[in-house]
């Protein structure tokens, strides 16, 4: 017999706790071997966990992680494993002085390792949330101290299988999306023999990217066909500012890039395949990705990472405020299906300037979800506010015993209102019950720093805070279609914070935000990372519209001249730039998109600027017209 | 003629706004061509700035300031100049599939580039805060790409200086900090020649670590002595959640690794010396680091924070919270001494658990420094926000009608109090005002989450969030030394939050903190990245306070059993991992340290783990106990 039974166990990691990880290694190897499995393959830093911040410096934690080798080692009786781990040389310094570690695969067999038990990651991501240059030294670092050529570096491990020798190339993550790289470790594998590649990896989810990797597999393996296995785990991970989602999807791809076997999304199960197994060798396809199964990709990403981050505390109670929004209205749902409606308070707290139709809208929409709902009016907290501050005197003692008396300006009386919601009720409520409370804010919103610090910023978390305001209404509308939950008014009714008369919903008042642009102008501004002077350059050119994949006739409609276009692009690039001091002190958001604000987008607080040639564009543009 | 007139310029850089660097770097050479300068020698990245976030990442921008390149090389005339500035090369990919970049220092004479003009920086810091391998492709993958060795990379620029050739030998700040690189640049530049290294750097200041490099500089020409060149920007320069402050000490070094010449600490100057005139080889000193200087430094480097913070802002007028507490009063200080009285408004917020005590320390620090200063009662608005979240009632609309009323904690009460100082108060005069107002946490605080999300973490800066609560108290004596303006009782009563009848000073209540040894328990989880393990193995060797620089004694007196000493390790490891949710959203730091809260220490939320050996040695200790 000259199959090779393989299986990827796709485990729920906990990151930075190795004790739980390793246990469930060892667990799922035992099961493995009791159904006659010859190679099972777990997911990268599957130990450990791979987002664990600058943990990664305790060495005694680091230690304690790679001492778990040596017990999921023990338990390879009959079987062969490779899983991820951090491997350490105590000898040697990294570029920090502290000792060195790599980002490992380990490979073990009948109680040892095969070989030397361990390959290093050879390309290390740093853009994005990743940081693993930071923290591992790769195999190019070593190639280039030891005067060797990586090519002799990488070499598949040579086993006999049902008397069959096979050559399995390992690779961890990145190593496999090597376009960008001067190197590519793949094609290396393949030139030194490799007939089947093992990719580890930990792999966070991004919404519309599925179908990538199937298509980078297939570019990989079509020169030399091989099978390629990709292992990754489910779970969420963290670096504070972000959760990423952690979608598994391991897959066995045929030497010709069809699927052979799949493991279903957030699930945590065991996959399994014979290898080299003509009658079993059946190509399985992915779910097509249409409309609706992109938006249900995201909806059930967004309600699993809810759930696991929930799993962190003792109970699973939120609060959140309720406004008859789109955003509360959404953030409300989500939450409700995550958790379920016993474990969701929701709290209306209006003001003079709400009106029936929004705070009916919230109560209808509680009463749908099922959820608690209460209201709690912060009207006279808002007036006395404003009379306390209004009537405090600063003496001033210099001895000019100078008095300063204070006046709140309209929008300093709107943050008040937001503050006391947030900072005064949400929170007070929120340590009644034992809870935590949701951020409901859009990332546009997000972008523009349109919300009010100490106020609607709050929260223990974020789940739409990467979703534009026009994906949130798309979201919202999909829910719908399955189930119509939230009320029409709620999609009917103008965008608005309803925080003075100017923003009456009922007179059909809203936010000066026109998001089906500015939903672009954020994405060309945060994920295409464009500078001003290529919106103005686009625009001047024609090509602002395709480009960013918004209407032209949108534009042209707001903007009716390049001034307005002009003048509303430096307030928006202001706006976005400045409004970063919010951000600082923002929740951690639910990473969806190809770009999250947080540690996906590192900023920092210098102010605005324009190019010389974006001064240039605008000058030539404006004495034109 | 054989003498080498040279320069630093150390100039304020202000990250991101290469108009004003270019400037005033073209500037100085003019100033510089006057006086007869051979040589003039800016900063690392002197034209763009150095901690720009991802704002790498943004083409246009990059391409701006390389821009700026060619109209500081067309003001040599003259003069040679070497710069720091961002290097591009469109025609290849860096890693992350953007144009590659590189951290670079520039050359021109005369109109023109020396040679290709550019030198590429080898060695990437990737610790603490630097991101330099995330955004720029080392000289080091660049050999490992040619198949070259990086030693015949690294050459000096031989140019003719009245009559005498110079063999220059450029690097870039992390080029010189070697040690733990298996790579050496200045080596390889003394082995091909050299005679001047030129060290181009952007170093943040840290507190006690200023000998360092002068140390470094004599191990590094020991061997082949020759001039070194030291040139460093001063300002501060910022990646949102860490104010880092840049002195600048621009040095130039004898070969025997003597002081030649050194510019003043945070001051913009050029200083100038005749290299190769042995009539001017006059070695100076640096004023001695006693402990009174020690001080000096740290209160100089908040001082200019604070001052070069607030200058990002149309007025420099801060709000502060003033308790009667010692880090309220220390925070006051410093903000009169940074911005005049005039701009300083300081609020005392009383409930009925604040003593006569504090609000008459309070009332006397703001006449001693002659602030703004008024008392905001919040009695009212606290018993009104206890009163509407008692009084709520959430009805579960599940068919069920099921009401559910909230009833507050002793704890939840105390945070109602510091989030309507912190939320309603102090933001709301803050905006009447115009003005920003400022966080007045320690770092000790900081670490355990001793402080109320919403409440007393606000602020738009934390200047002494990275000092723990013995450095707050030594720095307010050293204050005082000079100046007595900090009333003692301050500094008599104990450290107390003043939240319930627990914490009355007048009754010697205060802190559950055990500073004297906490501060080193924090410092050691912090900056020598200790595990509990770590402490455990210590405590029970019995060389713990030898380690963390604590009193033996002390620890013995808190803790008579090590019953009670692991309680207390375990609770300060709890509170120190699970309160990071607070650091999420708290505000900038000015870092001091060798290791601050923000960027600088990157944490997740992954909660509290302890390894075997841990567990092993606990288990050990307390059956013998």
């Amino acid at each position: 017999m000259s199959i090779l039974k393989t299986a990827i166990a796709q485990l729920d990691i906990i990151a930075g706790h190795p004790d739980i990880n390793a246990a469930k290694i060892i667990n799922e190897i035992k099961k493995a071997q009791e159904q006659g499995v010859d190679l099972i393959v777990f997911s990268e830093m599957a130990v450990p966990g791979y987002l664990l911040g600058d943990e990664w410096e305790n060495e005694s934690f680091v230690k304690d992680c790679y001492s778990y080798n040596s017990l999921i080692k023990d338990a390879t009786q009959n079987i062969t494993a490779i899983w991820g781990n951090i491997d350490i040389d105590v000898n040697q310094k990294a570029e920090d002085g502290r000792i060195r570690k790599f980002n490992a695969a380990f490979i073990a067999r009948n109680g040892e390792y095969v070989g030397n038990g361990r390959v290093h990651k050879t390309l290390m991501p740093k853009y994005r949330e990743f940081d693993d240059e930071r923290h591992f030294y790769s195999l190019r670092k070593e190639a280039q101290d030891k005067l060797v050529d990586i090519n002799e570096l990488l070499m598949p491990y040579s086993i006999v299988f049902n008397g069959v020798e096979r050559k399995l190339g390992l690779i961890l993550c990145e190593d496999m999306w090597s376009d960008d790289y001067t190197i590519n470790p793949i094609e290396i594998l393949l030139n030194n023999g490799t007939d089947v590649i093992i990719n580890l990896s930990c792999s966070p989810w991004t919404w519309r990217k599925n179908n990538k990797r199937h298509s980078v597999v297939r570019e990989r393996i079509k020169n030399k066909p091989v099978y390629f296995i990709y292992a990754n785990n489910i779970g969420i991970q963290n670096n504070g500012k972000n959760i990423f989602l952690f979608d598994g999807n391991s897959t066995i791809y045929n030497p010709d890039g069809t699927l052979r076997c799949a493991a279903a999304d957030y699930a945590e199960v065991t996959i399994q395949t014979e290898l080299f197994n003509e009658a079993d060798n059946i190509a399985v396809s992915n779910p097509e990705i249409n409309d609706l199964r992109d938006k249900e990709e995201l909806y059930n990403g967004l309600i699993f990472g809810i759930r696991k981050f929930m799993e962190n505390f003792s109970n699973k109670r939120v609060v959140i405020g309720l406004s008859g929004g789109i955003d509360s209205a959404l953030s409300a749902t989500l939450l409700t299906k995550a958790l379920g409606p016993e474990n969701v308070y929701a709290v209306n707290m209006p003001t003079q300037y709400n009106t029936n139709t929004t705070k009916n809208a919230a109560l209808v929409l509680a009463k749908n979800l099922g959820i608690h709902y209460t209201t709690i009016s912060i009207q006279k907290s808002y007036e006395n506010t404003i009379e306390e501050i209004e009537s405090a005197v600063f003496t001033r003692f210099d001895g000019s015993e100078l008095k300063t008396k204070l006046a709140l300006s309209g929008l300093n009386k709107e943050n008040i209102q937001a503050r006391d919601r947030g900072s005064r009720i949400l929170a007070g409520v929120t340590s009644a019950l034992g809870a935590v409370f949701v951020n409901n804010g859009n990332k546009t919103e997000t972008a523009f720093g349109y919300a009010t610090l100490y106020g609607d910023i709050n929260g223990a978390i974020a789940p739409i805070a990467d979703l534009y305001k026009t994906e949130v209404y798309e979201l919202a509308r999909y829910i719908n279609q399955i189930d119509n939950i939230i009320p029409q008014t709620i999609f009917d009714i103008p965008a608005s914070a309803e925080l003075s008369a100017e923003q009456n919903v009922e007179e059909g008042k809203g936010d000066p935000i026109l998001y089906p642009y500015h939903d672009k102008l954020v994405r060309s501004f945060v994920v295409f990372r464009f500078d001003p002077e290529d919106i103005l350059r686009y625009y001047i050119n024609g090509t602002l519209g395709k480009i960013i994949l918004c209407e032209e006739s949108i534009i042209d409609k707001y903007f009716p001249t390049p001034q307005a276009f002009i003048a509303d692009l430096e307030h928006k690039w202001k706006l976005f730039k400045l409004s970063y001091f919010k951000r600082i002190q923002s929740p951690p958001i639910i990473a969806v998109s190809r770009r999250a604000f947080g540690f996906d987008l590192r900023e920092s607080q210098n102010g605005v600027y324009y190019t010389k040639e974006y001064v240039r564009l605008k000058n030539e543009i404006l004495k034109d017209n």
